[in-house]
């Protein structure tokens, strides 16, 4: 059979972060490349506790088909948490569950995007929006970022000419894959500049409850008057990934639409997952969990960058992340990462190199390492090892 | 904010049946309206206990990012049962875990339709994936159908007259909505087309093993010889539908690309419902499962079907189901089913009336009716209560 595939099928590629996962499967790899949290901090005794009693007190309902908007407690419980950690104002009817934000992405296309649309986005972002976003047919302006985030003249300037900018699209709190930032500052500037365009902002925020120093800031939507920011969140960097629900929150009548096409995509979030979950925040304090969570990364993070300072040769940079699970590492131009990540493999050794990070290519003498995964013994011999490689080149 | 949304917001209208579920929550509401399974029969004590295993045994993973294809043992296990109950012949490569079979749906879509290309559909057909192919801007051409199918003749008609046929979408066992199934010679006829025009044929089966009487029939897959047919299936109604795990089953290039486009939508199905649904395979039997929910919707289908042979006013027919959940009514031309329900609803009777079921509208002197989901006693109340509303119309 000579498949007619849709012509969106010929610009989307693999995820190269998915394709070297498979190849960190093997146990004697030490894996600097996915975004996996420390499963060792997972909950499975809460978790086990909670399924029994999730299926023992309402059983019928949580294995039954629910709502396409998701379990309303949860809903409420996520609208009160955003209003008290980043100065929102929602209620549950604000906020749609989703399988992961990975899917609040695809759902924001499919909302927003025509082909031909554009997208601005930091540069680099994040890997898995591109791909999400590219399957509309969008096209992506990379806006130029510095350490505080998006650079307001750049993205006006970038706004008047590009044409049929739909999106911005946002990672405020410890981006991937740089573990940067945004400052206050440039949260209020960018919230102006989208409303006075009206041009819609995605504002993904996996990481920012994983604050290992420094006071956390509002978010992008706390400065929104129009309704023009829509927030994306997850319980897999706080909870676990592997219930896949995330959410989108914003303006209502938008949410509807996204509600209508959900439906279509696959009618609702496994009814369980939502019932486990809310049941785990009813019986124990997930503040306290978090604290695990941003001890053992703090830890990692130090770790992490103590070692890149005494290993890595001069001329590599990197970033000092203040959250989150990912530095970026940045060497001198001459150096491909892909080249170095091949002699990495050899070694044991994987990252996930800077260049796919690009939407329209490019710094391809960049890569992304994460430190939330593995053991500090790990990372140290892990970054030793690529310290050594990198000497070379 | 004056949002503007895509093109296709314009054409994509919120579910019929999932506005008329939210109604039906109300527990005084005898509905006929979801395809809600018998949610008593669902395995809780089993389920439970094989969480209990799962996260004793391996809970870092099962609650861990996995791969996007899904958890091999379990696709090994779907294809081993196709292959001996539906005639096919797959491995686990040709298995792709979807949230529930809707998502296969919206990711064949993806694949395969660009704007303006045409799916043949039975008429009527599946609502919801009237709505998941709708997404991606595609016609739909209804192909005349009678009681064993769709007719071969008209099929090859409109093949040749249409333009730009992508994709015929069929469910050849036990219809939604209208419980029929095709005949032997219909699925073969149609695998011949399909593969003489070059079409890609998505075939849905989500009620296939949920018979009450006669022989099971090979799949329409069973007779390609040229890889064009692809197998949805789901273990929402043989299992639970909460876990929202179904599946796509086809050529390992098409699937690979199927594979791409889920990364893009949300990574990956649910971890620990993988692991948990092969666990319960693993330790119980699901065909005495099977056969209790058969035993059960048979019981169902015999006293839906004979309280309206009682009950209903002559002039109204209906289907007799040899399996599934549904039965399809039709009235005298003159009578429009949206009126019938309205009356319904003010007696707390509720169904899906039949005009959503038309991709391109029609018929709407007829509507579906589910009988899996209530006890029988509710069943005969509710069907009298319908059959006194028919006879004033």
């Amino acid at each position: 059979m000579d498949f007619k595939f849709a012509n969106r099928m010929s610009y989307l590629k693999a995820s190269e972060i998915r394709e070297i996962l498979k190849v960190t499967e093997r146990p004697d790899i030490i894996s600097f490349a996915g975004g996996l949290p420390a499963p060792e901090l997972f909950p499975i005794d809460e978790i086990m506790e909670v399924n029994r009693q999730v299926l023992a007190e309402d059983g019928t309902s949580a294995l039954q088909y629910t709502t396409t908007e998701g379990y309303a407690p949860l809903r409420k419980w996520i609208a009160n948490r955003m209003n008290s950690t980043r100065g929102t104002d929602f209620d549950a009817d604000n906020i749609l569950l989703t399988n992961g934000s990975q899917q609040a992405l695809d759902l924001s296309g499919k909302v927003f995007l025509d082909e031909g649309d554009t997208v601005l986005c930091e540069s680099p972002t994040y890997l898995a929006a591109i791909s999400a976003f590219k399957a509309y047919g969008c096209r992506f302006e990379e806006v130029p970022t510095d350490d505080y985030g998006m650079i307001p003249e750049a993205l006006e300037q970038i706004i008047e000419t590009a044409e049929r900018v739909k999106i911005i699209y946002i990672i405020p709190d410890f981006q991937n894959p740089t573990g940067k930032s945004w400052t206050l500052d440039r949260r209020e500037q960018l919230a102006g500049i989208a409303a006075k365009h009206q041009i819609v902002v995605i504002e993904d925020n996996p990481y920012g409850e994983l604050r290992f120093e420094g006071e956390a800031l509002p978010s992008v939507k706390s400065f929104d008057k129009t309704g023009c920011v829509f927030c994306l969140g997850t319980f897999s960097k706080i909870f676990c990934p592997g219930y896949r629900i995330g959410w989108i929150a914003g303006d209502k009548k938008a949410i509807a639409n996204y509600v209508l096409v959900k439906q279509g995509a696959d009618l609702q979030c496994n009814t369980i997952a939502q019932r486990v979950i809310d049941k785990y925040l009813e019986l124990y304090d997930i503040n306290k969990h978090i604290d695990i969570i941003r001890a053992v990364y703090k830890k990692r993070r130090d770790i992490t960058i103590k070692t890149m300072e005494h290993e890595f040769p001069p001329g590599v940079t990197f970033t000092k992340p203040q959250g989150g699970l990912f530095a970026w590492v940045e060497l001198p131009s001459h150096i491909n990462a892909r080249d170095v990540l091949e002699e990495c493999l050899k070694n044991n050794v994987a990252f996930v190199p800077g260049g796919s990070f690009f939407p329209n290519g490019g710094k391809e003498n960049t890569f992304r390492i994460n430190f939330s995964n593995m053991p500090e013994d790990r990372i140290v011999e892990g970054l030793k090892c690529l310290g050594e490689v990198l000497k070379k080149f």
